[in-house]
């Protein structure tokens, strides 16, 4: 079938290296929208949970593009916070914040609150959309817990300070932090999901 | 039709007081469970919005008794956190939290936050769920903002540390309260719904 080039909708670079590193091994062909040769427009990502975000951001990319488009929604859901920053993680600080706002309001808020307390998890959902409005998702989860302070140098976003074990996800390689990883785990259902799909 | 007397599904004293105050006095005839010499079980709010928990628990009301079952789902969204406690917002210091202890926690994380960082709102989502299948639903939002310390001894929830203007919402009457209220908001909607849908 025709359906074997996918379109990765992430303006997010480290975002899309990770789609791409996961998916490509999988026999799963991604592009770009530059790979592609196409501009896509960027998704206001108003939804209340990270599918409907997931689905918004693939079904823009399918319909502006006409090739199947996959997407990713993901963020950090904090237990002392019952969930929060969740679909506003990245705006956590708000409009004008960065990672390092988002990292440093949260070890603010969790500054007394004991080891214990302080569990976490990360959650992706992927989401992909073909041109024939089929849909097909998948759901990625890593428990940790918030550190005390940001550790190591790698990865984006809360990454520093969400910790597994004794090691941050910033101090993982990008191999280790696949393998544990929410969006790793979420991808490698996503793929198997595509694989059974393209073979129907 | 014989659409005409409804069921309240809750088992929160005080915000059936509210539903039954402002709904009877706009010709809805409403009856709780008690009232209606039924028992309806506990509904597990395991939703992530505030529409998919009011839409659970006046499902269930209905498909178990028979009759037209309306449903609230209400909680406090705190613009610092991003939204939450949200849908958690009874839940927030725990399973085996209450009132005292969610609003302890609020005003700890908040501690030294500044009053223009302080706002908030109420968010209701009010469904009524028909035998025939039908749903109509309506939302209601009161924004004002966290005090510094619990005021006031009516209401019951965040309503000690909930601000509006100078006076908390637990030093409102029940009057008061319903005319400026999300749940107010949302029930005064969902009643002009009531009557187009009932007049059909």
């Amino acid at each position: 079938m025709e359906n074997n080039v996918f379109l990765i909708a992430t303006h997010n670079m480290k975002k899309r290296d990770e789609l791409y590193r996961i998916l490509s091994p999988l026999g799963i062909d991604v592009k770009t929208a530059e790979q592609a040769g196409i501009e896509i427009s960027d998704v206001d990502e108003t939804g209340e949970t990270f599918y409907e975000n997931a689905f918004l951001k693939a079904n823009s990319g399918c319909l502006e593009s006409g090739m199947p488009c996959v997407a990713d929604d993901s963020g950090l859901a904090v237990d002392y916070l019952v969930g929060a920053p969740g679909v506003f993680s990245a705006r956590f600080a708000g409009e004008h914040g960065n990672d390092a706002k988002n990292n440093q309001k949260l070890l603010k808020i969790l500054s007394d609150v004991p080891v214990e307390e302080r569990t976490a998890k990360f959650v992706s959902v992927v989401c992909c959309v073909f041109p024939n409005g089929d849909v097909i998702s998948a759901r990625g989860e890593c428990k940790g817990y918030i550190g005390f302070e940001p550790k190591g140098d790698g990865g984006f976003g809360y990454d520093p300070i969400f910790m597994v074990g004794d090691k941050s996800f910033a101090e993982l390689s990008g191999e280790e932090k696949d393998a544990l990883s929410h969006r790793g785990n979420a991808l490698r259902q996503i793929a198997e999901k595509l694989k059974d799909y393209m073979s129907l």
